[in-house]
Parts: structure tokens; sequence; C-alpha cells
């Protein structure tokens, strides 16, 4: 394969999908008339098959088409790879794209995460096990008292610890305070205990500013930020990752609307391909068994695309999260392996008696699991 | 009312639909276990009625939810803003995004379209009738040939002629070939016959690009962008529009994910007010009737969002398209009304026996249809 390979999900009648596999060769290409078109030019029809076990679940039918496009359409950007592979077709609704194929070549354009598996480790200084990350929430508390929480949740032996997402303004006063005042707490605590637990910072800001946040970021000694790539731009997280050599872990806020049935991006492509493409190291999307109703085999496809094979580029952490309590450290441990985030926000703050001692009792639990 | 009051309709059952609407209020504010809750900064659940129509349609229940968040947890800002209403309620199915009323001490925070109606009517120099666009297409063609075709369209009488949202790379050399030639050739027109026809390039790049290919285009003379708000991120359209000078032409593409029947983000929300967050001033969704199959009554919701009260922001340009040809300019006309960007492109690129005749049809018609 030389080029880009997209592959479709399609609701239609059988006798439609011819027409409709031309249609997106055309309309992600060229978008004309027939008579305008540039064979040289237009996606290439591969195969279409059947979708696998649809007949029986739905009274309309569903097909794959895998089309094939020149690698050069792309321009070795990622605005334009995804304003190629969905871009006029997501208007269509019942088209979704569950499989992208990229070539080395193209590949070769993108760092992918800055550090990814084997560099974060080395970052934190954890080489075997899964790291253990919490949340700093709710909002309305102050950055002093974020800052205990920090550094508890360090001095019990977590690794990192996160802004909630929610953790926004009202002005860039209290960003500041608060990531001084947890990224010193999580120093000292790494200074006592001879650790290297991380504070992540939530860089959420106009667009302006986001440069100077970072840079500020930077000065205080944090080492990665979380971000929200669908709401900032893909592009713009991964811009900014690397002009500050910060890690990135992206948060999928708002992305909830990308990733529907039979529409949409497929859930492994847009939080594990997609992301790596951004730079993201750690990807965070929601658990099967937790607030939300996603399937254990959505979240598995999610952690495989984190970690195949694609081009040079690193793998990245799944980050299973959205309601995680000690319960799921096994089945989360069982289910993604040792190179897993494991993030539990609500149930370890209000771990009694202290977040210090329930970091303790999380982390006692995870080494008890691995060795069993 | 003095917050912001998101309303979203959720698919559940009748007996589900005050845990959701709790679930919501936290979930978008503090994502703590209600032990936590902080009930002064959680979301108040101010109606929950029947969705209008829906029991006969669908064996589910749908209920309309309008929730009012405090102002000041939006921050003035629109990632935040986006992050609040629609953050991690997308990643449960069945939770759509219906309404959104802001008030005015926040909408201060925003400037909005640079131009809006007024303004471009003020640039264009044209005041009473729609607005006549064309796309230049297909790739493939040279910077000579765009610009022969924006030459005579211009010269044919038209208003806005904008890049394809297809014509992106393969590097940097090809889009400023493109610009200052196609800028050259609207210019020229413009001096012969005495208008003001605008070339609108398309704004498509790595992040690290975008502000120096916008500040190229400023240099040709060019006075507006067409950029893909949900690509590149909506605040970075924003502030790069800001920062340049320009007016904004809004792309739909990859947003066709978020607006599903059941999920997402209504239209008139999406490409209506918060493109006019962003600073949009020409909007450009699919019309019923043309290639997608969206509906009139879809369409005329977006409209009615770009034209609505909404602070002190400036009304901005509903453009339909995909797939308009001569037949749909007065449908179009009768529906959309005067204050509109009519946008054809395959159908007057293959116009007889030009490009500059088939401009000067499509304008007749125009005006005829305005004069009945």
């Amino acid at each position: 394969m030389s080029g880009i390979v997209a592959t479709y999900r399609i609701q239609c009648a059988p006798d439609d999908v011819d027409r409709i596999a031309r249609w997106i060769a055309i309309e992600q290409t060229v978008e004309v008339p027939e008579a305008l078109v540039d064979e040289a030019i237009i996606g290439k029809v591969r195969t279409i098959e059947p979708a696998p076990g649809r007949p029986s679940e739905n009274s309309a039918n569903a097909f794959d088409i895998a089309m094939e496009f020149r690698e050069d359409l792309a321009a070795g950007h990622l605005p334009q790879l995804v304003n190629l592979v969905y871009g006029n077709v997501s208007l269509r609704h019942g088209v979704r794209l569950i499989g992208l194929e990229l070539p080395d070549s193209l590949l070769a354009r993108f760092a992918g995460p800055r550090f990814g598996v084997a560099g974060l480790r080395e970052l934190i200084d954890v080489r075997d096990r899964p790291l253990l990350a919490t949340v700093l929430k709710p909002r309305g508390l102050s950055a002093t008292e974020f800052a205990r929480i920090a550094g508890e949740f360090a001095e019990g032996g977590g690794d990192l610890v996160k802004d909630d997402h929610n953790l926004v303004g009202p002005g860039p006063e209290e960003f500041e305070a608060r990531v001084q005042r947890c990224q010193e707490a999580v120093t000292a605590a790494n200074v006592r205990n001879g650790r290297r637990c991380l504070y992540v910072p939530f860089l959420h800001a106009p667009a302006e500013e986001l440069d100077r946040q970072a840079a500020f970021c930077v000065g205080q000694g944090v080492r990665g930020v979380m971000v929200a790539p669908m709401v900032l731009g893909l592009d713009t997280v991964r811009a900014l990752g690397r002009k500050h050599g910060l890690f990135l872990l992206g948060h999928p806020t708002l992305t909830g609307g990308l990733v529907g049935p039979e529409h949409g991006i497929a859930r492994g492509l847009l939080y594990g391909t997609l992301a790596r493409l951004a730079g993201i190291d750690i990807s965070v999307f929601v658990n099967a068994g937790g607030r939300f109703a996603w399937t254990p085999a959505q979240c598995r496809d999610i952690a495989d695309h984190l970690r195949a094979p694609l081009g040079a580029l690193k793998a990245a952490w799944p980050c299973p999260a959205g309601g995680m309590t000690f319960d799921h450290l096994e089945p989360m441990i069982r289910e993604f392996g040792p190179d897993t985030v494991l993030l539990v926000g609500g149930a370890l703050l209000t771990a009694e008696p202290t977040v210090r001692e329930g970091t303790r009792k999380y982390q006692a639990e995870i080494t008890r699991v691995l060795d069993r």
C-alpha cells in the first residue's frame, strides 16, 4: 500500500453502496460534478464488504468501504489529514470512519508523543507497574486546599495528579496560583520520599494566552499538561506540546459527539491514532463500568490503537477513567495491563482517613494484583 | 436570567430523567460524588419537559432539561464555555445540546464577527441583494488556472470567490502562488469594472504556520479567509481573525459527527451561535435539497441563529451550499432572504460558454427573483 487507506462503515441499501463509494471518492478530494473529475486524484475504492454481523441487527444494511487516497492529499499535516479522511463525508449521516492506515512516509512527518510509555516511565521512575493518577477537584476549593490534596497524594505514593477539567478560571491568576502551589507541594513531597510524582495542570485558555500559560508552567517545573484536543484543536495542542517540551494528557471533553454508533469516528482512531498524531502521551477515555455506557470492546480498541505500531511514533498510555473506584483497580489492570494510567478521582478524594492513606491503600492494591 | 442556560434533549425512560438532570448538573461543574457536592456551584435544573412530539416517534422517551450554570463557570472564554455546556455530558450517548442562552455580561467578552452582515456589504459594496459566491476547484489545477476562474467570476459580477476546502498543500508554496495569482486576477477585474469582488483563500496549515500564512494573505490584499473551526479549534480561528483583521468564512468539514439526531449539538447552536462567538462572519452549511440529507427546518434554524440577537455581536451570513445549481437560486433566496451568501460551486464552474457568462446569468437570475 502506498497511499492512505480510510475505511468507512456506511448505512445504506445494497443498491446504493457503489454510488456512495464513488461519492466519497470524489467528495473528499475534488468535490466536483462527474464531468470535471480527474481520476488520477480521487480516492480509489479498494474493497466493499458487508459489515460483519449487521444484517440481523438492523433493517438497513451496512457496508465497509476501504478507500485509498493519494498520500500527497494529506499535505503532510494533521489538519489536512482530518479534512481528507473525515471532512465533508461527516455531513452525510450514516458514514462512520472505522479504519485508517497511513504510509510510513506520511507518519515520518509526525513527531508523535514526546515521552510515550517508556519516556514517562523514566520521568516518573516507575518501571513495571501501572501508574496511579488522581484529579484535583471539586471546583470551589482554594489553591492551598488543592495543593494539600496534591501533596498528600504524592506522599502516599501516587504518580500523577492532574487538575480536573472543570478547573478553569475565573482568571489566569487562579491558574497561576494553583500551578505554583500544587507544583510546590508535589515537589516537597517528592524531596521527602525520594519519588517523582508529577503534577499536571489543565491548560485551557483563550488562544492568545495558551503560550504564556504553557511557559508559566514550564517555569514552575511542570513537565506535562492536560489539554482538550477537540476543543482547542488537535494541531493546536500538538504544536503547544512541541514548543514547550511538555508531555500531553488528552481529555475527551466534547468528543462524545464524534463517536456515535452509526456515525462519526471510531473510538480507537479518535482517542488512539489521531491522539498520537497530535502528540498525546496519555489518552483519557471513559471506561466501561463507570458513569458512562461504553463497552469493554470499545475501550480495548482504544488501548490497542494507542499501542499498535504507527511508523516510528511512540506508544502512548491508555487512561481509563470516569467513576473508577478501589474495586475497579484489579479489573482495570487485568483488562489493560501494566502500561496503563489508572485514574481514580472522586473515590480517592473521599478516601478515609486521608488522601495520603487512601493513596497508600490503592498502591498496595496495585502491587497485590501484580504479584498474584 | 443571570446565568448560562443550556437545554439538553435527553433520551431516557421517564423514571430516569430526574437522576440524569442531577447528573448533568454535577458532571459539568464539579464532577465529584454526591458527598462532596457544593450546591452553590453545580448547575440548577430550571425546567424538565417532555420533548415536543416525541412519544409516538420512538419507543424511548425524550425530555428537555433546561439547566442554569453560573456565568463565572465559563471563565469568559470560548474553550471553557464549550467545556461547560457540552464537555463530559457528550460522552453519554443520548444527550443533545439544543438550547443555549448567554447573559449579556458574558457576551460582552466576545467581539464576534468583525464585519458581519453590514460590514461585509460595505466591503463588497453590495447593498440589498444576496451575495453570489463560488469555489475554486478541482484540486489539480495550477495557480494560473485558478486565477483565470477567479478573474472570470469577478468580471462576470460575482461577489466572493473562495478556495475549495480540498485545496491544501502539498506545501506552502502552492498556497502562496495561488493566493497571489488569484488575488491579482480578482483585483484586476475589480479595477476594470469598478466592483469589489473578494477572493477568500482557505487557511489550513500546521498550527506553527497559520500566523505566517495569514500575514501573507494580508500582505497580498486579502480581506478574509476560509477556516475549518472544528479542525483548527473554534478559539484558534477566532484569535487568528482578530489578530490579522480578517473576516472569517467558516467551513463545516468534520462537524457532521457533532450534529447527530439524538446526540451532539443542534445545528443552530454549532453553525450559528458558537460560530458567531468564534468570530465567523459567513457560516457555510449544507443546504436541504443538495448532496446531503439535511432538512429545510434544520437549515432555517442555522440562519435564525446567525441573525438572532446575541448581546452586541453582529449578525453573520448564512451560506447554504453543497450541490447548489442555477435552479436552487430562487428557492434559496425565498428561503433565506437577501442577507445570504449563495454558494454555487461545480455548477458555476461548468457553466457554458464560460465562467464569466455563467456568473452574469446567475446574477441576472438573482435580480429577476428580487424584482418579482
